[in-house]
């Protein structure tokens, strides 16, 4: 038992087989499946690995954005001026990757709690009964004042915006590959930064953006957004080769206005309008106040996508595997048109094949019996 | 030499290798092989191909959320009433994807620093060293008075927040495959939506929603949400085939309750409570002063997952590479039967394989010599 | 002709085609396939299969994050004593993933709208024209008074931070695979909660952390990023096999200094340095006046990351069937080296390959006559 288990194995190490295969000497059917091969092998190397770069793993990001404004805006509105810092006019204060720069404002100043007609008909405040019937408006207990918001002011008051300034930091790390990576790049220093401004030609890394130019590269009318609002994404997008040098691992900064309806898609337009209301609460003379503010304003939404992509065995290997099945298919189709296309198909299936006889027949014979061809000339096509 | 490579370069394209076969005759090993080709065949076709479409390449989304809160909220407590618009009670107010609504609140009004003695003992304000040894508790110094946070307003001051509603408006960008869309998909106009209200039968396309629905969809009771605040996840799924046309890319609205404790899960019911204190500050006679608000919220975590499907031709040839190469597991399968298990097993491994002498032998003769070899002992290395 | 077609369909049922093998018996030859092909095996079934684990699908998760400091900080600034409580501190107050814990500030009071010199030359607030020639500074018309910023004070002002504690409740759901899972593991209940601090040893899976910790994890010295502020980003990392019992799905955290500057990155070290300004608008004497407050403080990004693999038969048939591929890739090589590096590499092509005449002969005769078996019964088996 144990003897014959170490034959098996002696016979299993010592052996090696492989595919008997009829050489076919035929120029259509040798030039036609040759190519069909090569194509397959082009399209393996070039396509999958090369263009592909199939022979790479694909990590994705973790990140983190900061961003600062700077810019001082001024308004005069009925004969008052008033200056905005970036503690004014940025919600929320913090810095957050998603924020909102004022650039139109309606002010209710001084409301409380009370009792006043409403502006319009319908409008959803608690009523109190009361109906005024010359303006077909009812009483209602609200924030009195009520807002008048029909009409946004045009031009827009914060037009001065167009030359804020937008500082990102963006730090971006691939956990996969340990890789860890800021929008500072190298050959961005200090000295830098304290001059430069977004270009896409000249300037594609300076992290210091002006709003107009955003605006512009979005595809907006500073003018329109401005009065309006509206919603611009900053896509931050990392694509790293990490099998090249690091420093060639930089980002790239796309614009777009966002919520375009489905009507302007075809134009590629986004539509304008962002606004949201915003209370300043304060206490006068024991009474609770507030200054409600109707803001207008660009809300830039930065998203970081980031993919980077490392030579791996594993990925390596699948592709060269998944080609050989693929080079097995160039070859199934090679074996249909020898076999069943080509005038001398008979001639290669007689070849190709060799038959058992069927169950039918009695097979008593071992296979070997049937040699004896002798002639020289046919020893090409022998028995082997 | 040049000649010889010619020579070697014209016999490369003028050949064509197939591999020999056996045809066995049988209809037990062909009925059983066929029947294992054909359900690889299946499963690669019908299950990789049109069932999990391998023939289609994936792309991730990039996207962006704007949230708008409408509905105005009435409270009456010790006899005071109050309106609550949208910038009393939305935290943050700018319209992000994540947000809380207000629905309930304890006010501790008039807070000004200074001394007073603890609500409860080991609170961690900063101690002043006097106790008050009536209550057990000591002299803090603090925001003065302490609030008192014990008792839960109930039933939950905001009531009428169930009938809030939220307009949801959602774009998203495949980078991948350059489509831009948006949750107000075809058919959603300016007069639909006026009226319309997110139903998950009726209106699966309508972006406003009522908070009471969807507090309800997150398996959620709103008078206990409401008392005590939550948090509920909203999903908007896109999973499009852009195969298809584009107007069938359209989102999925899900609703759930989040943080489950581990004692819930079986249960499959979101814990509830949710709350964070937020300070009002002004001035009063010169002294700063705040309105310290505990707010009792619902906090929705609005998220998109975004996935798009296109054919693209290396997925589908990896496919079917790889497809055939489990078709040559099958193969393997059969022929580990035909040499193994079958009864004239020995005739069908005689037909197969062709052994060379062992290299003890001396194999001086060209193949086709070895023939005639009609000893028995020879028999496995015959000419077959 | 249905005949045709169902003797056609029989032939294809009953039939069985394996391919022809020559069993070399060289133990050279055999000895180097027969590792190489283990070696293929071995790196199928361990690496890609075992270690990588090839056999399951990947999922990617929806997370949610909910955060809640608790602790109370005490300043004493030019005599004055004050408390700064959790609304005082945390901005935005509603417990966000990503929020700032203010460390130290420069507060100016009582600035209002006004003209006044500025602090250095060409600041950019609105000139009104005046120059005050003694300080080289020109009068401006902003907020006044400007905030002097440039010390910050040293030591922090609120060290006391240290000692704050960070609750984070993460919940995590893997829709692919509808598991849904809350960082408030098996094991963590309500009376654990309330002692426990995270420790990177002991207590890897208590959700409540102190700032002092977290900011030595991220390497950060406190008493420097307390000064001048700086961003730490939390990584919660849920590897998760839902293969095994889902008890062991648990979360990681990770803490690393974010921003680094690209000098820096050798030593890995972030650089410190992140505040923002935040302004508290009140009325006195019917002017609107505000605090200013120039903010540093910590900021910590919160970011989930989640990755769930399960077996699926899709991506372990694939495994296999390109590992069939590599295989075949192997038996190339060898086939390489047996037919052209071999001693006895003619032999081994005789055996191997069968030679069609080539097209100049004539080859009127078919491949049949070649036996000589004509034994009508026997044709089957014939040399072929």
């Amino acid at each position: 038992m144990m003897n014959s288990l170490a034959t098996a194995l002696s016979d299993f190490f010592f052996e090696y087989e492989t595919p008997r295969q009829v050489l076919v000497r035929n120029k259509h059917i040798g030039v036609v499946c040759r190519l069909v091969q090569l194509a397959v092998l082009g399209y393996i190397v070039g396509w999958v690995f090369l263009y592909e770069k199939g022979y790479q793993s694909t990590g994705s990001a973790v990140s983190s954005v900061l961003t600062k404004m700077k810019g001082v805006g001024f308004t005069r509105v009925n004969g008052t001026e008033r200056v905005w810092d970036v503690a004014d006019y940025v919600f929320p204060e913090q810095g957050d990757s998603s924020f909102v720069i004022m650039t139109n404002y309606i002010m209710t100043e001084g409301q409380r709690q009370g009792t006043c007609p409403e502006v319009r008909p319908h409008f959803d405040w608690q009523m109190t009964g009361k109906c005024v019937n010359e303006t077909g408006t009812c009483e209602v207990f609200a924030w009195c004042p009520i807002e008048h918001d029909r009409e946004i002011p045009n031009p827009p008051l914060l037009m001065s915006s167009e030359n804020y300034t937008l500082f990102i930091k963006n730090s971006i790390t691939f956990p996969q590959f340990q890789v860890f990576r800021s929008n500072l790049v190298e050959g961005i220093d200090n000295k830098y930064l304290k001059s430069c401004i977004y270009n896409e030609e000249k300037d594609r890394y300076c992290p210091i953006f002006r709003l107009g130019d955003i605006v512009k590269l979005a595809n907006f009318e500073f003018s329109a957004i401005a009065r309006e609002g509206g919603t611009i994404g900053i896509i931050i997008s990392w694509e790293c080769n990490l099998d090249l040098p690091i420093k060639y691992c930089r980002p790239e900064y796309q614009f777009h206005g966002l919520y375009r309806s489905v009507e302007e898609e075809e134009s590629a337009k986004a539509s304008v309008g962002y606004n949201f209301r915003y209370a300043k609460y304060y206490m006068e003379g024991g009474v609770e106040k507030r200054t409600l503010i109707k803001v207008f304003g660009i809300r830039l939404d930065i998203t970081v996508r980031g993919e980077a992509r490392k030579f791996d065995i594993i990925p390596t290997l699948t592709a060269i595997g998944s080609g050989v099945g693929i080079f097995g298919v160039a070859t199934v189709v090679c074996d249909l048109v020898l076999l069943h296309v080509l005038p001398k198909k008979n001639l290669y299936k007689n070849m190709k094949f060799k038959y058992t006889v069927s169950q039918e027949e009695v097979s008593c014979f071992p296979e070997s019996v049937t040699i004896l061809n002798l002639q020289p000339s046919l020893r090409g096509m022998s028995s082997g």
